[in-house]
């Protein structure tokens, strides 16, 4: 048996354990297999991580297992689907059992969390990296995409902002105080929206999940609506933690900052009136759809494309 | 725009110029979407390449593109399944404008001929590779599966074998002559057998494509189906390019060398029989299944997994 065949026996008990009775065939076979209801959509989106750019080196395996499929599953969240089942094409320099157990156990306990199970995957020497790719489902024509957002809707955003950009300065620090490790939990242990966007799914007119930053996210929406967006920057929801770390600093993060994976999304005002009040008070008005592009922000006018860059940010 | 976003828009053209009917929403949102018909089951697949350990460090882009879709299209051809998409995780450590032409352009080829439409993907900076995930689909419940096999089932497989794997030898060769040519374009252009595996849902008992080697992905079968196999090497089929450059050595490699690509299916006699006479051209039979373990080889005798084990060639 070859080395990477044991590697595979680390996920075997993760096959196992978490099963959906859509994955007619799990892992083993030249595909999986999965079988969707009629009048449901398969959504299905895939997100690379590569170490020592989207996460550091010597990043704790405990974290990353969870943090790599939160990442992925959250794009789901934000179309407004129901989980169903993952993919894990993992690249790995050698084989440490002592990191395959972490990062196993912890990709274990996320997709418990999130109802994914595990469907296949490919197990290859290299550079350490990982593609995660998720699928869910969405009744027919019900998913929220961004191409939805119309001038006089309400701006909204999920959870607060800015916490887990703020980690980044810190993530090495041996011995972190209270205050730091509650705003590192947020970059370590992001809790993608799958209740809240699967609530949203028939009300809002489009939504994003906020990976690369509030300005940058809300941009893509902008963008694919053809509409502009006035912000009010004291509206956004921040942590007690992130104020009293960064004080000021605090705002220009929650706009800016990446690594959230909370919800932005877009209602009509009546639509987000009627929403179930266990939903809307998930929500945070931060804005208003316009029709002049770009983004009005207290006075100041932002072209669409001014926010923290994800791929910029990787280079 | 990041440099990444640029990289982005030479995929621009493929997103748009392959399409499928299933793909409601390509790439370009957080989910794509895929519509499948009540009775049939969505099968998928995704395969890593790494540069350096499944391709050649400076392998042509004009090479790469082709290949790694039709490695992952063939595991749509061993399910018997139709083509409708694929995702592309592309991971390059720079933006070099002439590669990302070449690679584009031959993954759009092997897109039009194979019938997959790009779907989504993600592009992100590090070290050189690419995580293909395919989309197919099967009437329910007719997927080809591993685990079928039955004793006194023929052991069959399409076209010649070998010839990739003798191409490893001399991929660098300057000025390759006409025979290893001939022998490199098996290498370098790969053709998933999707008519054939289709064309076989229906008889077949269990089928694989032959990635790793005949034996090693004979032996999958073996295991899964819980049966053996006799086979006779006299009556692999070989081409005559690889006979003429590897004299007696042409049937090991036909045995135990990967990256052929074609199918090893099994089917009962009956069945073998029945097949449209244009199915059956396309079928050599090389040995028989049998009730004890292992594979017989003209007398020898193999443990199952004895074949070229694709992740120890990896390392």
């Amino acid at each position: 048996m070859g080395e990477f065949e044991l590697i595979r026996q680390y996920f075997q008990p993760l096959a196992e354990s978490t099963r959906h009775n859509q994955l007619i065939l799990g892992p083993g076979d030249d595909c999986a297999i999965q079988r969707i209801e009629p009048g449901q959509d398969l959504v299905f989106s895939v997100d690379t991580l590569v170490e020592g750019v989207h996460f550091p080196r010597d990043y704790s395996p405990e974290h990353l297992g969870w943090r790599s499929l939160a990442v992925a599953a959250s794009d789901l969240a934000a179309m407004g689907a129901s989980p169903a089942c993952f993919t894990l094409a993992l690249t790995l320099p050698s084989v440490d059992s002592h990191w395959l157990e972490g990062f196993a156990a912890s990709l274990a306990k996320a997709a418990g969390a999130f109802g994914l199970a595990l469907a296949g995957g490919d197990t290859t020497r290299g550079p350490m990296a990982l593609s995660i790719q998720v699928h869910g489902t969405v009744s027919r024509g019900k998913a929220l995409c961004r191409s939805g957002a119309r001038p006089g809707d309400l701006v909204c955003v999920s959870g607060t902002l800015g916490a887990a950009g703020a980690a980044l300065d810190f993530l090495d620090t041996a011995a972190p105080d209270a205050l730091q490790q509650a705003i590192l939990a947020r970059y370590h242990h992001p809790q993608p929206k799958l209740a809240l966007g699967q609530a949203l799914a028939c009300h809002a007119s489009a939504a994003i999940d906020i990976s690369d930053g509030l300005l940058a996210d809300l941009g893509h929406i902008l963008q694919a609506s053809g509409v502009g967006a006035s912000v009010e920057p004291a509206s956004l929801p921040i942590m007690d933690e992130l104020v009293a770390l960064k004080g000021a600093q605090a705002t220009d993060l929650a706009l800016t900052a990446g690594d959230d994976y909370e919800l932005c999304v877009t209602l009509a005002p009546g639509a987000f009136e009627q929403l179930p009040p266990g939903t809307r008070q998930q929500l945070t008005v931060i804005g208003l759809i316009t029709e002049e592009p770009g983004i009005e922000l207290t006075g100041r006018h932002l072209p669409i494309g001014a926010g923290f860059d994800h791929f910029r940010r990787s280079q």
